[in-house]
């Protein structure tokens, strides 16, 4: 687990998500960042449909990946993440994709909390920030 | 124009939609289906959204392609399309998909109105069937 | 498990494998179709990347998914999938979808054994045919 | 056309990209960026097919988009793109992503030619380089 970073999931790269370079496409890590997230909420925050169920929704405001090494049809690929930065309605995330140990890949998502109804930017709520210390907070 | 098409829209193949075996994905066919019969509603029943603005949806209920020869990266490939088999609160799009007019694909797709509220299925409306029947028919 | 499915494997449908209806699109069964067909050949034919090792590709030449009920962002599935009709250089698999023991969708799809360098249809050969027979046959 | 930028290409936001939030999903963006690429090198450095051709490959290295408001099924975007920093083996590209003139999302992308072969980084090309002098010069 790369340093400061508690928590990480695998995902498997699809055949569908290969390109003619023969190697992911590099659009597929964008959604595996995602795929990470929502298994982060599950975890830590009690799922991305339970925070929908509150009110709120989770706007995608920002992306940046960095790809170290390519990665191949059938690799086992560990995302590393975690959430940063909480002020407002605002929060982010930063990942550290490896396979084997090795590092593939690094990113980063940023976010902003929005009514559901009114599409307007809502304060991230206590608990979900205190979910986030927790999850945040070394054993 | 294969025989009893009056309609054809072209995709090219975006290098997202390649995969390993270095020819387009087999499940990138179905999107550009959908891209089709969207281009079809859009010049022929006045477009999906207006449709949605009545209050009806499109659910797509059976999915079928036949491929006969591989597409690669950057082909220019023309979907040809028609809707059939209009009858109560379902409806049917056949297709051929060509490449400098050799045949790449054939396919068909079921689709169900629903109303967009209730989910319950709603019978085509005669504004929806008598633009079809204008589009199906030879100038 | 469906009467004559010995093999399945869970998918869990990712946002971005959502559309704007808030169902599932329904291109996403094409791809998980697939990444129940690649757990398949790991499990019981030596995994895909050992089949290409040998100097084979399986092309996918026909596809045919009918949707019995949505699949929502976060849900369970799983794929019941079987291996049928070897002949030749051609084979078949056929799917059963189901979420919570409810079918959700069905499906089929068409297979051929090509030469990875000329492309040319290859006889399946009897190692594959054989771990099949095994895979299908009730223990 | 943003200040500094000669090129721009259209996409329509197809409904597969859309997710159950009722926008364009923001993984899409980064496939609809790649598309505009190869408009561009169709346009300027005679294709990409042709760069395969005489050995090369370009790999993305790094990718950006930060997002200014949603896009929804069936908008029309419009791409704006310009091949800079051009180093080495290196080249970046700068995107501004309009919808009827109102900015929806700015990018960047950064890529690395190699060897199709070797797979070892290539130094750009002066015919390369020389077309993207071309194209991002003032008529």
């Amino acid at each position: 687990m790369p340093d400061g970073f508690f928590s990480s999931y695998d995902v498997r790269v699809r055949f569908a998500e290969t390109d003619a370079q023969g190697i992911a496409h590099h659009a597929a890590y964008v959604v595996w960042l995602e795929v990470a997230r929502v298994a982060y909420l599950a975890d830590h925050v009690g799922g991305y449909r339970s925070i929908q169920a509150r009110g709120v929704e989770a706007l995608t405001t920002d992306v940046h990946v960095a790809y170290d090494r390519a990665a191949a049809f059938d690799d086992v690929l560990t995302i590393h993440l975690r959430c940063v930065d909480i002020r407002g309605a605002r929060f982010r995330y930063e990942y550290v994709i490896e396979r084997a140990g090795e590092q593939v890949a690094t990113g980063s998502t940023a976010h902003a909390l929005v009514d559901r109804e009114t599409r307007t930017p809502t304060r991230v709520p206590s608990w979900f920030a205190d979910a986030v210390v927790t999850a945040e907070s070394p054993a």
